[in-house]
């Protein structure tokens, strides 16, 4: 197979059993999954997919990979006890993971998951990564059964442990944080392709010199391996984080993009309405991935199908507000960091305008859970002793960063000008930043 | 309003006018038609849209515009008897023009155009350009009657001249060159364009060089007002060229995209005869533009609702290949610029293949216009004498690139081993190139 | 005169007048001064010159102003008085003092600078822009008698003072800011080009959106016109400054480059010391900008001939360790943001290395004018009221940005493993940071 | 080691073996020529030094090796009978050559050329092919005896003969087209390193596509291996070549440029005179190869060396132009790929203009070659029959691709307006192309 062309990575190359994957209805669903949703309402080029996203994590976790074992080789295999063959099933393992992490996404990605349903088990919704690692049982047949090839041994049930994060050793554990942690293949690659196709460089960092300085090094405090920064790889994963930093502000948390982000997942529950619902489907929300012919019906809905039911004319009044590109506009918001003063002044200003309120947007639901883990620097020599240091201790910017907790009112188009007076009438600051 | 982000041109500006025609339905409608069809079964970043176009095209079209101006205002001003009035109202005509261009393409851009209907008038098949040009007609209201702006006097009448080519004098065929003809804004924006959301080099030039060497000149043979480019920038004119060259071998006619067009084209006839047909629509061709219940609905044909449809899966057995990813395969093809010989060797494999024989694509009918005009350079100084030489006369490169006119035979997945056997034992030159 | 290619925005434009300033000696000296001194040690790519970066600079100037103009006419007009006339004025003076402002840089830019010569007026050293306001005077010539042209009436005298910042009003002062403040072109100019021909991606950041939010607002504390972003472009100037932080760290204070600061420094005062002094001259400084022959003396001295000498076997011990590349090898460094603590053991580690230490490097010196201002952020709208507000109260990661106030200890080569030695004896915390 | 950071390829990668070479002073000296002379005179970007290209080269050339050895693995154990080991070794001299290739450049590269003194082996004179061979001979301590490390027992004399193209056996001379033929890692680095530098797109292709369809095939009608493109590749090789046409064209035979590789050769002259000769030397010529003291007298001409001469007032006239940039100016030109009529017509100017004439630039001296060989496709299939095709058989574009022979007439400034009076008068044509 010819290596598949793309836009960020250059040639991305894949073997037999990769490709096959690829061919695989499920994951060529992942062409109709756009990845950044409705961002294209404001940035026109934003209209790339999971199918190039899950491409490139798979490349760049095997260029991560790649380096931590030319670097590392002692740890690995004198303190995690790796032979080479047992290396080279941890990246066949992590490129099947890295291909498959998101083929569980529903319709325009993240803006669907707030029709998930409950789970019985854990009486909290579903999220995407739970259709993933459900979905890989659908691909049994090319996945474990394969005769003429070498495939390690690797079944879904390796692959579904490796998404859902129960992995069997510290060593799986390590490699996991490819796929998901501060600074994982997920995030490396979705900052560049975003900025790629909307045209602009925030997302823009130091890939080459965050790749060749990421490391393994065993946590004096828990005797467990980590994936860290060698030392001169400071700022590099400081521009990273600022990277995520700056796409966010400018385009993940765009004020018109998350007003149709609401939209759509109003839209979306009118379209699930208007469709017969499975036995035990709940209400507005989409099929859980408790059985085969659930998981089935929710793979059912793509992009594709939405935007035929839209054009239909269908998906009620955010429907129609998505066909006639008519959003809610924001009246008020708080600071980005906002202090008690201003977040008590934005539910004042909720409270009188009363059911004029279109929509509340609390930023901390997408982002806050930016500041809750840390990259790990490794200082010292080798010949002397190394030590950990979390880079929020070594870098004040990244230290300064605080989370984004902003709060944004909307409101419909023809309950503007009125809340517009309202707030305009309301003693005291005004009209908020 | 706030200017566009766009990932060729940075920012491009609107003013008030344009803003309204950005935000009607007809041209927000192209958010919905892809710029490279199925490109992107190809090159997976092939997503982009006629929307970011439109607006590029008009944008360089400024650019252009403004450079002839500054540079030949003598002969703008003395020979044809330009006002600064009239030529700011030429400019405004021109970035309308542009912006509306593409209005009338049906879904998926050119990969409709086998389904236009037959016109009464002319009897040939209506062309994207005989929609747009009455599309214009539906935003009367938004173009005509606008009292409080100098809008110039401009009319959808004037544009639908522009679109049509049916201009009234000289002058206006010169600016009308600057949306079609050998070296128009509309290829210099798509260039660029699809070679970045694909990420290729391909359709690179030195766009910056180009606009700053175009120039008025007037003919002498026909004392008519030309587009000519300046001498210094003859290598530029010849790398725009190369770069439609490579784009085209290397993207618009590759083997694969060209048989998505062709399951397209197919898939598409099969979902005109699922839907009930307007009284006087042809049997598997789109509603004709001739009037405006007509028009209306073809507008309601966009590749949204060609995705749902598939999605639902409707569109035939070539919707099902396209759903599948199962596209035909070529097995033979001519050289890209062909002999006789090689002609007739095709024509005998078709014969042989039989009904074999999924379908034949010829290059010459979407790339054979590319030779008929040529840029004209404008040589000596303004001191002396001037001329106009025709580029190709001045540069080898130009004059050695002949027309692709390759011939390529596809076949389906399942004839596909037999063709292939059939056509090694034909005696002679075995595969074709 | 054709325009200039310029790498980083394309071509340049430059009227007669400013082409005559381009083909004077003094401005052609340009292009033997690097931007980065001897950052190619480290960068190979880094060698472009203060020719491009000027025009560069006066190109941005130019963009910044044409910005504020179209969007701040009525606190132009209205608020200071600005006639059109007096408006084409003012960007006339920019794009000249632009062009001109580094004409007074010493070979290899600010290396040179520890050499200045200690100013009888002022008891300090000159520095540069003293060199630059200066030699204005000996381009009488072309600047101030010019008499088929319009200039305006721009005489040196203007651009000395614009240069020097001794300018004659509130206005005047405003427009300076293009040139020199926070957010000026100067820096707009060379984060941009200094990334571009090192290849990294760390200086780069939203140009376009910094222009087009840049305005003009009437601080209401002082009453005096300012030049501030609008509250859409704060995460633009947070990017800027963002990267210039980046640029510092990863650059401009790379640890290898700053080695060869010191030792061209230490060259370049042999290389003085091995030519003949002027009357008047210091010892181991360069030729004062107080009279005619002594700036004439100055200007002689440029990369080429630093280069010829070094080439001789001129320069010293030092100049000996850059032919060799050689040099002197950090050994001891604290955190980047140190503590009291970091500082008294930096210190203790120089006693004990006593004779053996090299130099010791301060950011602080090159750095430490960092966060004295802030740019101020245009907050509200044009119907409510409008306040400025500084970007540090509005930005988190700019509000915890740190003077990188590190301090590194060099030894040379041949003292590098005992002064190791020494240092890993010492009790405590070991190698610092 | 740290990779050094590279604009085009990110980080290369260097061994400790290589490392030293790096080190060396005769490789540091690369830091002082320039790679395209005094073409900063034009596109002010242009001051990279063959340093940085010659890393290059070395990193593409182990691209394309690499490449070739996992796809013609086969081939290269079957037919050519190479083991893996042997293949080690095989990368090791190619990397360490490409490394070396450029070593024997004089000052300003190509423009020193001129000057070379005439072999007596041959009769003609040395390139600088001929001093690179040389000095490894110069390098003998580090490369020859390196006990510590496998260095594959590759001696000086094995990297001479590479660099000389005496090389022993088929496989070697396979090897040598990648530093030297139609298609070498020498061209695939500059074209896109000048490009970036400058800031035009002239000389950028797909160098992932063209490297990863570099094969090795066996010629039938010779039997011998060769570099070949896969059929796949073909337009990639296509756009290489018109990448060097273009380059040729807009920067390396700029009328400007070579105007001042005319002045740096006379100057250079002077400066060569003005300098005491070795015993032997050639007036007006580089000491010669053939002794060391010869040599090492040669490799101290720098850039470097040449602006500290010329900036102390010496190169007489040809110097002074320079210094002053008032170079000779273009009067007359024959068009690109001239006629007989158009070469009879340049004799006319010339005789006319008499010792008016400043001096006649000839393109084909330095393009000539550029047709003399082509790049063989590998057309078929490997399960069917392969045979290789010349890309101009393929390429109507290729085949179209006249050699540049323009011939331009150049005056100095005061001779100018005489001169264009003398050819005005001509009867005839007039000005020429």
């Amino acid at each position: 197979m010819k290596p598949i062309r793309d836009p960020i990575h250059g040639f991305i190359e894949l073997n037999e059993w990769e490709q096959d994957i690829i061919n695989h209805p499920l994951f060529q669903r992942l062409r109709r999954i756009r990845q950044l949703a409705w961002t294209d309402m404001v940035y026109p080029g934003a209209l790339h997919t999971r199918f190039e996203h899950s491409l490139g994590v798979m490349h760049v976790a095997t260029r991560m990979f790649k380096n931590v074992r030319l670097g590392s080789e002692d740890i690995l295999k004198n303190d995690l006890n790796y032979t080479d063959g047992g290396l080279d099933r941890v990246l066949a393992l992590i490129r099947i993971s890295c291909l498959l992490h998101d083929i569980g996404h529903g319709p325009f990605s993240h803006a669907a998951e707030e029709l998930m349903p409950i789970s019985e088990n854990t009486g909290k919704p579903y999220d995407h990564e739970s259709y993933s690692a459900e979905a890989v049982t659908l691909m049994e047949d090319i996945i474990n059964h394969r005769t003429n090839e070498r495939n390690y041994g690797i079944t879904t049930q390796d692959i579904k442990e490796f998404l859902n994060g129960e992995v069997p050793d510290e060593g799986s554990l390590l490699w996991r944080r490819l796929l998901s942690s501060q600074l994982d293949a997920d995030r490396v690659d979705y900052l560049l392709r975003d900025s790629h196709h909307i045209g602009v460089a925030y997302g823009r960092y130091d890939l080459d010199r965050l790749v060749s300085t990421l490391t393994v090094a065993i946590d004096p405090e828990t005797d467990a391996p980590v994936l860290a920064i060698e030392e001169g790889g400071l700022h590099a994963a400081e521009g990273f984080i600022l990277a995520r930093y700056m796409m966010f502000t400018q385009v993940y948390f765009h004020k018109t993009r998350r007003a149709y982000d609401f939209h759509f997942s109003e839209a979306m529950r009118s379209l699930l309405d208007e469709e017969p619902y499975l036995k035990g489907q709940m209400k507005g929300r989409f099929p859980a991935p408790n059985n085969i012919a659930s998981l089935k019906a929710y793979f059912q809905w793509t992009d594709w199908r939405v935007l035929g039911l839209l054009e239909q004319g269908k998906g009620g009044y955010h429907g129609e507000i998505i066909r006639r590109r008519k959003h809610f506009k924001k009246v008020y918001a708080t600071k980005e960091v906002p202090d008690k003063d201003d977040l008590e002044r934005a539910e004042e200003v909720c409270q009188h305008l009363g059911d004029k309120v279109g929509f509340v947007d609390r930023a901390e639901q997408s982002w806050y859970k930016f500041l809750d883990k840390d990259i790990p620097v490794l200082q010292g020599t080798k010949n002397t002793r190394q030590f950990l240091t979390p880079l929020s201790k070594l870098s004040s910017v990244v230290n300064g960063l605080k989370s984004v907790n902003q709060i944004r009112i909307y409101v419909s188009e023809e309950n503007r000008k009125e809340a517009e007076k309202i707030i305009e009438a309301l003693p005291g600051r005004g009209k908020g930043a």
